[in-house]
């Protein structure tokens, strides 16, 4: 007889899922609502304010797919795309990769750019590859590398990309409420993200947003969209204005769940958050330093919630990061691709971006890493990390309450 | 400011979602783990080992798509056909028409057999139509067709697939939990539910199954399937023994509450959950039937679980439905396609398969129905669903109480 799972409390610090917020877990469990009950509905249209106001976007087409950030990937590029397009691909890392694959099985031709892993994607050489392949339709990047932790300049791509008559689809999954991003100033024309990163909600919905300019190329196609599920003609029939025409059975527990993540950001304030993630990103670079490690990303293009941290010589990754588990209840990432034994991934994404959490990481991975043979002075990590906090002197500690006692 | 969303609380009665155990809600809100966290992994080893039970089948690949039922279906089809190939498509109702929708996007061409809406698939017609077309590689049709409450042979429609040297692929979104379903002694070789049925879990997820010839064919594709968040063959190193491959992150909270479901599903045994919505079926016939209401379905082909009942005449379905969900807190389904205004679809799913909302219906049906100037003895109703329930004696209250009391 197999018995109710009790999963172990975790401190999630790597690439997502995030910790999500007790509000938040609390939200998906209220009674189940049908997908087409007028509560339900209501409940819908606040979300889609919420996050318009989260991507800084007036855009109508603002939806969640009912599936997780590779659900939303799928859905920008299938409904942009048809058989035979050109599509400029940017790859500096997993997510790049995985662009070009979902590009290629629409049937489109994916053009790659290939930059290094850890860098960010270079416009320049966008550029030329758009001069050299006047038939794109499209460009798409991810703005916050979650396998390197690298920042590309969306802004700038999406210029490159609309003066070369292309539409500009955006990977936001990691940086949505994490660091500034401003859809509608910045003209991306699709963008998705995911729910267990910066807005820490439970895994399993991708929100999306599509730009007037992307609606008009879906109403332009000639081909039906590829996916029945992901179709956007469709899915506004039952996230648009007036008559709600059924689609799917909407996943209401977890929407709960969102609207409620997306309630705790308006508490806090979309900037205040951005400013959060960078204060934590600072103490735990600081302590990090002290232990002697270095990152994989320079400062101008490190994302502050996905820290890619180079494993010193001599230590074994699986090694540290189990008993990291084990004994410290603490998850970080491992290193994919290339960067697979060689990098850790520690996320201070949304609820994991807590002083708390910073301080109990740099305590247990200083004791490993000093058990493992390096040399690090005792209590410098803490110290320097401390040390950080008290620069920022009485706003650190409100920011570090939880939302709900300020 | 948007507030935090507080739903009130419905009886759903209507064709999904079903109300949701206390329990499941509960398991829902645990603590998020990272989605390759090993206590998370063996919580997916007990999923697989329920669901494989709750299907009745060995099959290996067997797994939960993170996305609700119609991403299950897209999966089983996309899967399954390449682009030229010709897939048998029984239409019955709604949701043959949607598998008909995406074996065309998939590129494969749909050869249609047309039944009533209302009765089963006709074996006699899919064979007739299997014999002009031998290059057929697929039959899908539909086991419980949500959209009339219509039961098809499904053991006879593999039979007739396997005869003819294509596969079986069963839309059992509906049956799962709710009517006798075994997946493999029937020989089906692909099927996907949805978990807010029969299951009563949240809704946004799809268990699916695959049998060997199924994985057979997947693995001698010419061509890519064309999606790559549902390929299978990428899931299944996520899903399968062994070292976890990352393909994208789990909805890991709606996997708690969908493994509480299948231990509820276990405490109270397969069949037992069979014949509870057998009885609860009864007893609510016995009440429609005393108000003078009859059944689209004719009675050996009438699903226990969703019942189609034909509007009477003089009656206004929207302003009927508004009224029990406004002043009765009571979800019915409305009629869809050729259906709409005249049909409502009444919900005996899982947990709301209970003898409190059984009553708690008929009576508000026939007061509700006795104002709109239909002519009804009062009580008769109730007295005749009681009858029911009192013939079918002790085991009656036993099944009627939630399961954990047992």
């Amino acid at each position: 007889m197999i018995e109710s799972f009790r999963p172990p409390t975790r401190v999630l610090m790597g690439p997502g899922p995030s910790m999500v917020h007790p509000r938040v877990l609390q939200a998906g469990a209220r009674p189940t609502l049908g997908h087409l009950d007028p509560s339900f509905i209501g409940m819908m249209d606040e979300l889609k304010v919420m996050l318009q106001r989260a991507f800084q976007c007036d855009y109508e087409t603002t939806f969640v797919v009912s599936g997780p950030g590779s659900a939303g990937m799928e859905s920008c590029l299938l409904n942009l795309l048809e058989p035979g397009d050109q599509a400029v691909v940017c790859i500096n890392g997993v997510f790049g990769n995985r662009l070009k694959e979902i590009v290629s099985r629409c049937g489109a031709q994916p053009v790659v750019v290939e930059g290094d892993w850890g860098s960010p994607v270079d416009p320049e050489v966008v550029e030329s590859c758009l001069q050299t392949h006047p038939d794109a339709s499209l460009v798409a990047f991810v703005h916050a590398e979650t396998s390197t932790g690298a920042m590309s300049d969306a802004r700038r791509l999406a210029e490159l990309a609309h003066r070369y008559g292309c539409l500009a689809v955006a990977d936001c999954v990691t940086s949505l409420a994490g660091s500034p991003l401003v859809v509608a100033e910045w003209q991306l024309d699709a963008v998705y993200s995911g729910s267990q990163k910066c807005l820490s909600c439970v895994p399993g919905l991708s929100p999306v947003t599509f730009s007037p300019a992307a609606m008009q190329r879906v109403q332009n196609r000639q081909s039906p969209v590829q996916s029945w599920f992901l179709d956007v003609s469709l899915l506004t029939g039952y996230w648009g204005e007036g008559q709600r025409v059924y689609h799917h059975t909407a996943p209401v527990n977890s929407l709960y769940a969102l609207h409620e993540a997306l309630v705790l950001l308006e508490e806090e304030g979309l900037s205040a958050r951005w400013e959060r993630h960078q204060l934590h990103h600072r103490a735990l670079l600081a302590g990090l330093h002290a232990m002697g490690l270095s990152m994989v990303v320079d400062e101008a293009h490190r994302l502050p919630q996905l820290n890619a941290v180079w494993i010193p010589d001599g230590v074994d990754d699986a090694t540290l990061r189990h008993r990291l588990l084990d004994d410290f209840q603490i998850e970080i990432g491992a290193g994919l691709g290339p960067f697979a034994g060689r990098v850790w991934r520690i996320g201070l994404m949304g609820e994991s971006a807590h002083r708390h959490h910073v301080l109990r990481l740099l305590s247990a991975l200083a004791r490993l890493l000093s058990e493992m043979g390096q040399s690090i002075a005792p209590d410098a990590p803490l110290m320097a990390a401390e040390a950080i906090y008290d620069q920022a002197g009485e706003t650190v500690f409100d920011s570090d309450a939880p939302v709900s006692e300020r």
